[in-house]
């Protein structure tokens, strides 16, 4: 079954809020087997909604509009589809008397407005919202088909899309059973990883591999469809080990988890403590960590040296270090790296050098020039990069990499 | 002029990431009084870009398309667009010299699918793209109007639109002249905010007071409109000064700078030092103000002690205290912004303690409960908070707050 979803309303199409429903929607529907083939946002336009529906019709036999049912509007949504759908508009009493319960529960005043989100298209199986005013409705079409109609919130279309009808109606249409792969990958960019995989990169209706690039690391996801859960899953995992085969040395996770959790899990398996020790990056290493909940079992804590002076008294970099190869040098990330490991009793320690820019670069050290030092009871390396991009990226890119390293450094 | 935005991209339709491109482009549309009129999400499918873009160029005479520029693609973005405008494609010598060295400065091999990357329908006008390989380019079409393309990731993107050649482009069609003033405010909700000022909230052709909430922040954007910059000026400056009787205790800033960027202004402006100690941000504060150019002038530098032990040892904070009160405490806050201001010779420092969550609460201290605390010369105080949400939203209105607290302080 092909899916388009349509966000309806002035507030998207402006840019005042970003559209976050069709991206969980889409993501939702793969479950049962729908594919989303298009998202559109239009605004509150009677004309426009029409037109959209009926277009929409056309190419898809499942549409799922978001917003455009609030009390504000003079309910042009619903008229809009239930003329594209040839239908009349219908009150239903039960919806009214909870929109009714509400308003009382909130000790509001109901108006006429809120009388009108009880209107349905006569064809319509109606879904109560228990977070809002307006219910949700399944508008079927007179041949086959139908238009899902969910308010804008998310607070409010998240339950909704869960709700036990909407879910009855989405399983109907299922046909095939689905099996997704993620795997994720560092240190190697987005073309090469293609241009080894080439004999492998498939979009056919039943097995597809699709990458995804994110700053400074790729994924690779794998769909497989077919009748069973088993069938599609030997699909999946066969391609899986054809790409082990040819680039698992640079696969950090199977799954959805990032980097710094994947870091994590590997500290409390290991039973080790991290401390880190920042410059360039200026504490956004530490905070990626400590964004993961649980983190604190295993990160001791995080020093963010921006001058020399706390760099000699927090990690006992030496004078003659700074001096003699400056602060960005292999000589200090090494010293920064040990100095923190030491003085704070962790087993790994990251620290990083760096210019960010976009100053503070020379042609000898220019911006973009990063040291990460990585230091264990067992040994201390640091390595150079040349990051490009702007202050944001390079900081981001040095994060990540330094991360990554010491995951690398511990697996 | 009305304008259409399509991303192009399988990962954008099926929902593997958030379309935020297109109400960003919305949104900075505005300045120029272009109109968005719709969003689109498309496949990655020749047919598809071919149809959706003949489609939009009937009905508006800018396009933007964000994505499908990178290297794995078949470029069949550029391929369909050409076709759509009726042109071939052509190489740009310039182009593919930047690209080159791109890979050069990474250390990279170069793959022919970079190489495409230098081609552009014949009558465009190339933006060169600082921050990855694609360029951008402003295809024209034979008769009037363009499709602006640019690549998918928001960092690459951003800097594009702001790309001066763009600018140039946007400006050309201009009719009335427009003027924006920014208020950006904290401590008071949008509701609230609302409700004071609802006999000036106007949504007309003219004048526009739009509000935009964001995580602890408020932000009213007045947009004037008049044939004469002078008179648009004048409207807009009216609609301030009286957004200022009103409520202008809660404004701090006029314009785009973030909180971070008015502290470390103000901090300049007075030749202060700041020095931060963080325990439950774990960073967070650190990383947004050295997230800002400039900052290591003011900016000491910044301890993430997640432990007690660093706490004491860091920060000269009391086991008495942390013993008697807990690490979450008003005392540990003073002691922590205290410690941080004395040890590492600042004249401010912020200090945070808290529990972020999911885990960690308590009856006495729930998940949410925060002290801030900020020390300088004159005086210490720690203010205690009780914030909601999960740990991403207290760890940044944590820090949010934090750095208002600073601002408030040295103002």
């Amino acid at each position: 079954m092909k899916c388009i979803i349509i966000a309806i309303g002035t507030e998207v199409v402006s840019g005042d809020i970003v559209n976050t429903n069709a991206a969980y929607i889409s993501d939702y529907l793969k479950q049962f087997g729908i594919k989303t083939i298009q998202h559109l946002a239009i605004l509150d336009d009677e004309r426009h909604i029409l037109k959209a529906i009926k277009r929409s019709l056309k190419r898809a036999e499942l549409i799922i509009t978001t917003g455009g049912l609030g009390p504000t509007y003079d309910d042009i949504t619903k008229i809009a589809i239930a003329k594209a759908l040839k239908q009349s508009l219908k009150k239903d009493e039960k919806s009214l008397e909870t929109i009714r319960g509400f308003f009382r529960r909130l000790g509001r005043e109901m108006t006429p407005n809120n009388e009108r989100q009880a209107y349905f298209p006569e064809n319509s199986i109606i879904v109560e919202n228990n977070n809002g005013t307006a219910p949700a409705c399944i508008a079927k079409c007179p041949k086959k088909g139908a238009v899902i109609m969910l308010p804008g919130p998310p607070s409010e279309m998240i339950p909704l899309m869960e709700h036990e009808k909407i879910v009855e109606y989405l399983n109907r249409g299922k046909t095939d059973e689905i099996q997704e792969i993620r795997l994720k990958f560092f240190g190697i960019g987005e073309s090469s990883l293609e241009e080894r995989l080439k004999e492998h990169m498939t979009c056919t209706k039943d097995l597809i591999l699709a990458p995804y690039a994110k700053v400074g690391e790729v994924e690779l996801k794998i769909t497989a469809k077919a009748k069973t859960i088993e069938e599609a899953k030997e699909k999946a995992d066969n391609l899986k080990e054809k790409i082990y085969s040819i680039a698992g040395e640079f696969i950090y996770t199977e799954g959805k988890k990032s980097l710094e959790e994947v870091l994590i899990d590997k500290l409390k398996e290991k039973n080790l403590k991290l401390v880190t020790a920042e410059s360039c990056t200026g504490g956004l290493i530490a905070e990626k960590i400590t964004n993961i909940p649980g983190s604190s079992e295993v990160f001791t804590g995080g020093l963010v040296t921006y001058s020399n002076e706390m760099k000699m008294s927090l990690l006992d970099v030496k004078k003659e270090t700074l001096d003699e190869f400056g602060a960005v040098s292999r000589g200090v990330a090494i010293e920064m790296a040990d100095g923190a490991r030491l003085k704070y009793n962790a087993d790994i320690a990251i620290s990083v050098t760096g210019i960010a820019g976009p100053d503070g670069g020379s042609e000898e050290k220019p911006v973009g020039l990063v040291y990460v030092g990585i230091s264990t009871a067992e040994k201390t390396e640091a390595m150079r990069f040349n990051f490009t991009g702007n202050r944001n990226k390079i900081r981001e890119v040095t994060a990540k990499n330094a991360i990554h390293m010491a995951l690398s450094e511990i697996k």
